[in-house]
């Protein structure tokens, strides 16, 4: 069992740094990209399979943006990264799907890691990395497999909507994110009903071990959204602060804006985090209401019955002289002490409030 | 299930930034301004349902208090904001009711969002975002619809009681802040009546499951409380710092003064918030008190009567010789043993202190 | 019920700021106004009861300690604030009993609010806010009522002990300070005291539900020591760095000593304060070894006379062919077999260490 | 006992400082130096044991890896550390195996200590500190005992593969502390596996003690980590910001990679340290839900048969006038009403859940 | 009882500041006073009993440590502390032995008090305060009696054993709180044995309530330990920061030595910290595993008897007409339906694992 753990983990071991290795899932994903070239009143879109076509963006004077699906295919990146002049570094981060969020500053362009976040049908989260590398006039994105949160955006270039079309690649690249962020709200809406469907769950009074799970399973999911968010935070803040001629100070405005947003979600996060941690005492304290419940009938009906299995117990014995047992109406007389035993009992109870 | 959940997060999904879009309860209240018009010897009181009718006040040399009420009116707050020369993304912030404390600066005006905090007659707590534009010699305020806690700054203007007539905006807008956190106290006061209220539930010996849900959601009241005053401690700090036209550096004790009221509050918040938590402890302890008693009830009877019964089961049994059942006082030896017993098993229980 | 609980807080509500309002216990008490004046050779002690006696004080060339007591008397407040040049804002603030430790540094005086703390006889902590003015060659304090912790402060000046009569007014305002936090050691050994009492109750085995109420009551009193004490730290750090006329920086040193008291004082509340928050689990697992006693007390009663009664109820049964019935000794090896039984199970239970 | 335990701390009490202790187990491994020397276009590797041998390697020209193994030849170090200049606190650190991972820089030197971690086979962490010294063009590495994790280092100098035949020895560091880390992602992959094998096994229902055991144990191995990894990261950071010849500024690119790497590691580590820490609750609910279903069986069993017996003991009763004894079909009708009151409570447990 | 506890703490309520006020324990201490001078080729050993004898050490040109033990002794102390030119308040300090770990730094010399650690034979810690007097070329040492850790510092003096001869008073202090923490390194290594005992009763089923004070007693002493000595990790590094002719730059790497060797310790003890803390769930998991235990037993028997006992008293019923009575094998024939029924319980709770 050991040996099948550490297979995965082994694969990279031992690489030379800089080795552009695909960590994802290796099925055979198409190699697909997408161009929007723009400028205020011109627009383009195109849809390629080979890399070498977009090598003529770099240099056009419209805004292009270069999307890139298909992480398995290294040997196409490795070439795209050749010639817009991509850090080794850079490469092997953009494939290895399991980078953190994060900035990197390079002379002539940015590098930034992020991951998209939704959930599927059954309400499962879904992650997938998107890495992005902003140039004077170039946006490139990078993602594990087609299927994203960019349609608007996509709208937007071709419909002219809002400023983009009138705006530089810092811009596309703000609303890019923006976008990834926007979905990032939708997420934590979804994680919040879950609390509360286990806090109904568990106040209505369910005390079977399957709780632990999704407690367990709910934990693990805030655990993985705050991996995923939290650093972005640090991301933003240094575009804010970064100063080149890559980034506009007007353009600054609006990634402070979204700034703002992982803020509020962050802290929305730490809430539901808090939430789901006390879940297991609210569960352990339902736990034991549940077992006094238990108890008190157990008591209840050991205290009624004993005694006066007791009391039968005592005129079913065989001495010779027992006086009471030769009384016409001693039987009916006992039944009487019974019935008033048992009700006193019944009082007793009811005022200790077990009944 | 699931897709009418997320309904409402994806209504902003995909929008343009600086979209204004408001975010609220859709049924349509009224839109309402009024405006406050002072200096030192003139004063002005207008209540206006057309935004026009406002831009008048924007030049003129008296200090103006703008207020409008009914953020589902975004085209009039459009325009407003186009007269005032607001950036999108502060009339995007100030329709969008779920959005944090904040404070932009900008240019020609400070930009800042408060939430309102009061309770109901039922003691449930009410939230109201208000937003702030603070000009050169006006104060806009934008509020969800009317209703708030500026009577007793109306007052003061109108009958020029205090400094406020004699001041500028920055001191109107400092009045309208401390009326908003004079209210904060009210709301942690009240908080603390109600963990009160708990802790003597709890240690009158009620371990009913009902406790798990008040305990839940005075946990989830004073993390939304929490959430809508902490990062005002930013805000006004902000404010302090800031170095401009706007805010002249004698008024800026009074900030220091709000921030010191916010801190207190903040104190006190925290504290609530430790004694909440602690709360489900206290609860767990008592369920195992409580069931403590129940065991020790089914025990006191058990020990005592089973032995007794197994006496009497004896004494029950048709072996042919069984001598004692021939002696004449065998019976009545008996009672006295059992009796015995019974004392001694009750001088036992009162000596461990389980009676 | 709401409405009662709201009154307090409701009261300063709406009022406009730097308004003198006293928060605290209305009784009438009398003005009652101390001064002290001295230097090196003059010395002069009186007793007065009308502010305006104490205004020559501000600019003879002694040092002068003007305690006032009598916080209701907010008239005659004013009137030293008026004289002494004060800003509304700080008025407000010393009558204003609830006002955390906090220092406002002015261009002509300090302002220091601070908790004066300790025991009355039954043990209960007592805390007064005291208020400092230090201005160049005065201090002026404003005490709730009359009784602090400054006699020593009295002595030391009526007979020159120490360096206080070649002292300024900084160091007039050090000793003051040293006194009351001198007072907090012996509030934070007494807390210590208690903790230890109950831990004691708790290891005994005491599991009644008023340790809550014991535990509960000393977590709120820690609570409240820490936040009359903690803010005081950055009160004093303040001074130290400083940088005026009002204070020398040779006594600095002193200042930087009363530091050091603070830093250890709050030390040992943070240490008492885990001691306390896990006395909780403390208490949980005693009442869980009670419980198993009783548990073990009915598992062995139970064990050892359920299975005889059984035997016992076999040979009740009135079957027409039960062979041992009709053997002569039967009954005696059955108590044999019986009390055979009986010692198993006294030794099983024995290893089983229940016993 | 208390004097056994202490022997092995005394061990260095009362050394001179500098003094070349080797704290590590003192059983005898020889003394294997292993060199590699190299530019672009030469290659040397070489085997030794005597570190008279390695001298010449300090000033030629190419890059040289002198690689010891066997900290407990103290003599060797201490004349290796002469001649290559090294402080005798240096030397200290190098041989007590118990230093924590830490950098210090020297005039003509780095001085690096990390800890080499990985499983064996039965998954219990290896833990091996590994020192370093940067110098000019050497790289001094030293090991307690031969086997380590550079094999795929030695291969690409070997090989020429990657980058390091062309460059320095700052990037020679780098791939050798990047083999290390890489192996960190190894160690907590295996982690994750263990504690999600326990979660299982608790939600499995396993209740037995030596799941508290192996909690433990799972906490303390996470605390080993830690321990061993957190400090690195500040290491890392300090190599970034060193300002020195030693460390060309392109390469430290590389080392801001595995700082990242490192961070990734961290975060990792304290989302499993989270998820062991409640792992704690998560099995007292199972315990608890156990003690739950006991309760259940041992109620339902008696609510049902003590009630029954009582009936019987009833008509077992010796009385001389009970007239049911007397009616023919008594008996059956006795059966008729206990198997309906058998059932009834059947039916009244299955409706509260307990069957 | 209250006033006898506030005793002691009153004690210096009230005194002047910088009153020479010794806090110990009163017993006549004798005054003992040692005094090494040496240098590179002279040594001088003596013991004295007057304090104006060390008076000529102060300006001769060897390195003197002036180690005075008796801290009752204050009016020797006051006559060093005059003739030495130590401010009031560094004599209250000295003798006040609850100072907390600290350093100031005054003008010709630097103030040190730190906490010397040990067991002793009942592994007890043993805490004693000792305090440090940097001058020029002397260093002074206080302690509360005689007996303390330093003898293997007289011995290198002595003997000039390692580098203590050729070197100034900076780099004595060194070697005497090199001498301090490396005792601290012993302390928590039996801290950690502690705690391994405590753990492996827990496991091996201890539940009585004597862990709860054992447990206690550890988190007292680890939390009295990490008291004394986290101040230090500040002090040590203000020494190295320290920029005076008091501290050579080449003596700093020494000082920085054992601030490494005091992370390692604080780390250490953080460690224990949360290892003690889980503890308690692990003890109250155990003892819930062990009521579990006993309610299972409880359950067999009442499970597996009182179905039987019952069957035994429907054939002890009295009725006239039970046929099965007058069957000739119905009692064999009940004995096999009793036992069948007796073996499939425990098959039943063979399966539940709960024998
Ligand atoms: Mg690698
Ligand atoms: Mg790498
Ligand atoms: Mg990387
Ligand atoms: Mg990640
Ligand atoms: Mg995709
Ligand atoms: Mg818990
Ligand atoms: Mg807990
Ligand atoms: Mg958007
Ligand atoms: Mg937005
Ligand atoms: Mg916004
Ligand atoms: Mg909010
Ligand atoms: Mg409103
Ligand atoms: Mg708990
Ligand atoms: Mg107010
Ligand atoms: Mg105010
Ligand atoms: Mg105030
Ligand atoms: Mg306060
Ligand atoms: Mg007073
Ligand atoms: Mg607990
Ligand atoms: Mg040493
Ligand atoms: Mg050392
Ligand atoms: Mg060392
Ligand atoms: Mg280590
Ligand atoms: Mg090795
Ligand atoms: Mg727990
Ligand atoms: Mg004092
Ligand atoms: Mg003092
Ligand atoms: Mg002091
Ligand atoms: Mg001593
Ligand atoms: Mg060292
Ligand atoms: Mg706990």
């Amino acid at each position: 069992m050991a040996k099948k753990r550490n297979k995965k983990a082994h694969k990279k071991i031992g690489s030379v740094p800089g080795s552009v290795i695909y960590t994802g899932n290796k099925e055979s994903k198409e190699l697909f990209i997408e161009v929007f070239d723009y400028n205020h009143d011109k627009f383009l879109e195109k849809q390629l399979n080979k890399v070498e076509d977009t090598f003529d963006f770099k240099l056009n004077d419209c805004v292009s943006w270069i999307n890139l699906n298909g992480l398995n295919h290294v040997d196409s990146i490795e070439k795209l990264g050749l010639h817009f002049n991509l850090h080794p570094l850079v490469l092997e981060d953009i494939v290895n799907i399991s980078q953190r969020p994060k900035i990197d500053e390079y002379e002539d362009y940015i590098f930034l890691v992020l991951k998209m976040l939704y959930y599927d049908g059954d309400e499962n989260i879904i992650s997938e990395q998107v890495s992005f590398i902003l140039g004077p006039n170039y946006v490139l994105s990078f993602q594990e497999s087609e299927g994203d949160v960019f349609d608007s955006v996509r709208d937007r270039i071709r419909q002219g909507k809002g400023r983009v079309r009138t705006m530089n690649a810092d811009y596309l690249l703000y609303i890019l994110m923006d976008s990834i962020i926007d979905y990032y709200f939708n997420v934590i809406e979804t994680l919040g009903y879950k609390i509360e469907d286990l806090e109904t769950d568990i106040f209505l009074g369910n005390v079977e071990n399957t709780i632990n799970k999704d407690i367990r399973d709910l934990k693990k999911e805030i655990l993985r959204v705050r991996r995923a968010i939290f650093p972005l935070r640090e991301v933003i803040s240094r575009i804010e602060k970064h100063d080149s001629h890559l980034i506009a100070s007007t353009t600054k405005n609006y990634y402070r804006d979204i700034y703002d947003h992982l803020i509020q979600v962050s802290e929305n996060i730490d809430i539901y985090r808090e939430m789901i941690w006390s879940l297991m005492d609210m569960y352990m304290t339902t736990i034991s209401n549940k077992m006094n419940e238990v108890m008190k009938v157990l008591t209840i009906m050991a205290s009624i019955f004993i005694p006066l299995t007791f009391i039968a117990g005592i005129y079913g014995m065989n001495f010779d002289y027992i006086p009471e047992l030769h009384f016409k109406y001693s039987y009916f007389i006992l039944w009487g002490v019974m019935i008033m035993l048992f009700v006193a009992m019944l009082i007793y109870f009811k005022r200790k409030k077990w009944l």
